[in-house]
């Protein structure tokens, strides 16, 4: 059994990890931290978790955490950066939810998130674990950078087209909309159900902190950097990312839908639809997989990919479990091959 | 393996049905028969079972059905009728998911259903699959009558009361809210988003076909005639069911949160919430619990139980999966044992 | 013009009073005051002002205030009570939108809402603005007591009823449904989308700030104290309550769609629907009318009443506006006879 | 007063019209027809019209219609055409909320529609009726082509920069997300409840109605053809339209916030928001207004247009009463000058 701590987990993310840490086979939660619930049980916040994860939160301590195999931290973004290094020391692998370890330039990290970062000697070294692309590299990673939300939607949508060069990347357009989840877990007016119900809005159209996150993976893949748009738009819904990716194919005509399946053949979680198909955010509620669907309408030149993902699943804790099972030589899809609930 | 055949399958309750059977450890699905969608895989009407059920529904053959250890009908009220002598008189086990064997009059079921029964002589013989209460007698049964939603959370809240005899069984009121996915995956006006969203409304007060299955369930835990006020409400959500229950106490002061808690103490899918809880549905969303929360507000003569289950799965497909298990001698609780999705 | 003055403002009742005062021919808005938001424009904290209401928030001010005709208090229980006895020394009127002067006992005040009453004395003159009981009080009174959203959704319902000495006055059970908005604009989880949206509960069950109101008004009807059980209720929406009423005949069988139409004919704002009808509460969305059904199930001894208003409205902001109306001699109906939105 | 008749009425462009109809103070209804729901009264089938129109649906009836000033054809597409000619003949004036005369080129209404124009020689007269765009013609048209709810919110978004020559006509991005109201008030399964709540989904990406029409409108204002990928998407809500635009900009830097408030500044209906806003949709939920933000992300070349309406309003009946006020020579304002309902 892997020994699991969880630093966090009183947020939407931590609540779904612990659903499926809960369920895991390999899996042995060994403490949950929250400095504000030190005491509480953790099925007295979530009861759905009753009967099934028998413990309570606990003061983070470093002793405890230090005797886990991996910890997972599911907190707000500056948290993780102040922990980390002495759980690497101990030799504890660490998988961040949060925004910490995902940018490699230390200024570019500090310019969005406001704070000089605490660790930056550990940017190089942390894997973005967006599986379907750094598989190997996540295999031998001490720390793992799990991705965002938004850039996984994103990035597994372009990445076939980015990858074979065939469009412009100096002009793509990402218009991403997500259930209010993804705000996370916080009293605040914004996000109310009385504010966001029966209602669309675009947000932080002058910058939001997944554009740099996702122009730095795309980037990669193109290997020259990206021009993107991103905009980022609130859903009255709980839970599901829709990315509607727009680009200029610069190649002639290819067979895209052949494109899209054989470059995510192999992947268990990445679903290309039929040609033709539209998906729906419904269709991967609460599973680990991204389903995508690739249009190019009215045989234009302009390419539309129709990418869905549950924001707290491959958006957030199931892909941290897969890369945890990566890290630790199971099966990829141990512990996170539920069906989405539908309806 | 376990041979399985669903019979219909293109409704809510099917999706739910194949969702669980997908995953059950020990269920092979033979087939999956629907008249009108012959011919089409199955997980392009649902794909959130894609890569999870690769089968295509077909036509209802007697010698494929015949064939499988047991079958479960997830039909409009009156197709099971019709098809469960030929089944059953070839050995298979049949649940019904629909009403045609709840009721054991046949009078009574005329009344409500508004056909004679096709097989009167069986509803003596079927067995009312809410495991909590007979659970020996579906041991040894051939034909199981899955219950309905309001049925199963209703007769669950009431279940200690009445058996302990505490109170006034001519005059119990049942306030229930249920989502719309209750109402079926049909093409009718009523139960579109534009109409049901943002709104409340009760429905069938005059009499709903659920009123002669609870009293008929009441009456055998009371062992006499119940009295009682049902009145659905149709709630603007997909899942879920609230109980509220009224009846007055009969009987001096007694320990009610103690007398929930011993009654449930061994059952698996019935949490007695602590004193002083309110029950959410979101908080057996997906999941096969019942959660019941039991007061006496201002220490008067009137008990308030509340009572929440998933009207999909412990009111429908996950109780028709415990049936089985019970049937067929597995752990309860095999293949069922899931989380709640939160948020 | 009716000079108005509008203490608070900032939530959803006072955006919704200030969307009907904005567009009422004979009210000119004076002063909004809000002590946290002072300097902003209305019309910022809520876009669909723009245009319609020229406006900021502004510090309350004892002579600005007293310079109006009419002041409402749009505040947190507790705050009004502070106010109004200056206000009504320089002559204002004043109508309370919060609960301050609703109980005509200070000791159950103090009980049910956790301090000492600040002016009990005014407690005996304040009148309890449910218009369709009390028109003639209002139109000699200088302080309203606006009821509450429960209160005016259950009192309605049950008025004919207990007017007319028919039921069993010592058994009323209340099962109330209630959108979100009704819980108030402020940063607090328990209202957040992700923990309101597709789930429904109880709340309060072992006693709500409304019950004692509700008591009060149905025990001035009926002369007697009432027995009554008050169960609320969280939908997953914004606006509107749906009030299911239960109650024993005492009296032998009435018409009692008879009586309902008869004690409604000349009320504009209450409709009693045709016999066998359920209301839905998007039928009164955004508009001022309370629309009730009357059932007799099965011909038995219940009846079940079903009552819905908008919270906002006949609940909250319109009734005031309508209490406003009687008190300046103006047509009942002026500026609140907006038609509900549908769909 | 105005005589009016609408064909149709039973579906949600109805509803929203005969609300707003009921309330226009110069405006008689005269008759309003559906074939299928003949002899019902329009409140029994929409309760929130009890107490405000009492009038009963009737058969079509081309005397009766003749015998108005105005008729509204709120009819499926394709309904319309076949009877405008006579009432033109008779003089009336015909305002069509469907598709029928919107597209100029007959060849192309069939493309689209499925079906030969039935009087062609008709489009060349009909006045499209953007209020904004086409003000003159309106005044003194006799058919008006009431736009899409799509096109509404994309052309309004897009009209500053199309007039101004300032973007890249060959390549605009439309992503446009609508509430499900837009779909229709008909029996199917995908618009039900279960379906559409909680989840997102894109649709048509190969082609949908509206973009010929967005073409041909943009086409008009920038005197040349237009290249446009239009994605229309469904939420899961019922009222709303977010239209989210994308353009590059082909002249050196421009004040687009004064562009944009110095185009609409006369506009009542049209609200340009403060520099670095979001606009919500329902903000204009009930109303008769687009609300717009134009943003320039990070100072690129790419600006991002945000446009919302009310499908129903502004993108139907509403702009068909501004039509008619046109028409009229009322205040353009007359009727819907409503304040959005919020929240």
């Amino acid at each position: 059994m892997i020994k699991v701590g969880v630093v966090g987990g009183t947020g939407y993310t931590g609540v779904e990890l612990l659903r499926i840490l809960a369920m895991h086979p390999h899996v042995d939660v060994v403490c949950i931290t929250s400095r504000s619930e030190a005491g509480m049980p953790v099925a007295e916040m979530f009861p759905n978790l009753r009967g099934h994860l028998d413990i309570a939160f606990s003061e983070p301590d470093a002793a405890t955490l230090s005797s886990c195999d991996v910890v997972f931290f599911a907190t707000p973004n500056g948290v993780a950066m102040k922990m980390t290094p002495e759980l690497l020391d101990a030799g504890v692998k660490v998988i961040d939810l949060a925004a910490d370890f995902r940018l490699r330039d230390a200024a570019v990290w500090e310019q969005w998130y406001g704070e000089p970062h605490a660790c930056p000697e550990l940017l190089a070294t942390a894997v973005y674990g967006l599986c379907e692309v750094n598989r190997e590299a996540i295999k031998g990673a001490q720390l793992i950078a799990n991705p965002g939300c938004y850039p996984t939607a994103v990035q597994l949508g372009l990445l076939p087209l980015v990858e074979a060069g065939l469009i412009d990347t100096s002009r793509i357009i990402a218009d991403c909309k997500s259930g209010v989840s993804g705000a996370g877990r916080k009293a605040a007016v914004g996000i109310l159900m009385s504010e966001v119900n029966e209602s669309v809005k675009a947000y932080a159209v002058p910058g939001h902190r997944h554009l740099p996150e996702i122009k730095q993976g795309l980037a990669a893949m193109a290997g020259s950097d990206i021009g993107l748009t991103f905009v980022p738009h609130l859903m009255p819904m709980t839970r599901g990312i829709h990315a509607t990716l727009f680009a200029e194919l610069s190649a002639t005509t290819e067979d895209l839908q052949s494109l899209y399946e054989t470059r995510f053949a192999a992947e268990s979680f990445v679903d290309v639809l039929p040609a033709g198909s539209h998906p729906e955010t419904r269709m991967v509620k609460g599973a680990n997989n991204c389903r995508i669907a690739v249009h190019r309408p009215q045989d234009g030149n302009t390419v539309v990919v129709l990418s869905v993902i549950d924001n707290l699943v491959k958006g957030a804790a199931g892909q941290a479990v897969q890369n945890m099972n990566i890290l630790f030589n199971l099966q990829e899809d141990t512990g996170i091959n539920g069906i989405a609930l539908v309806p």
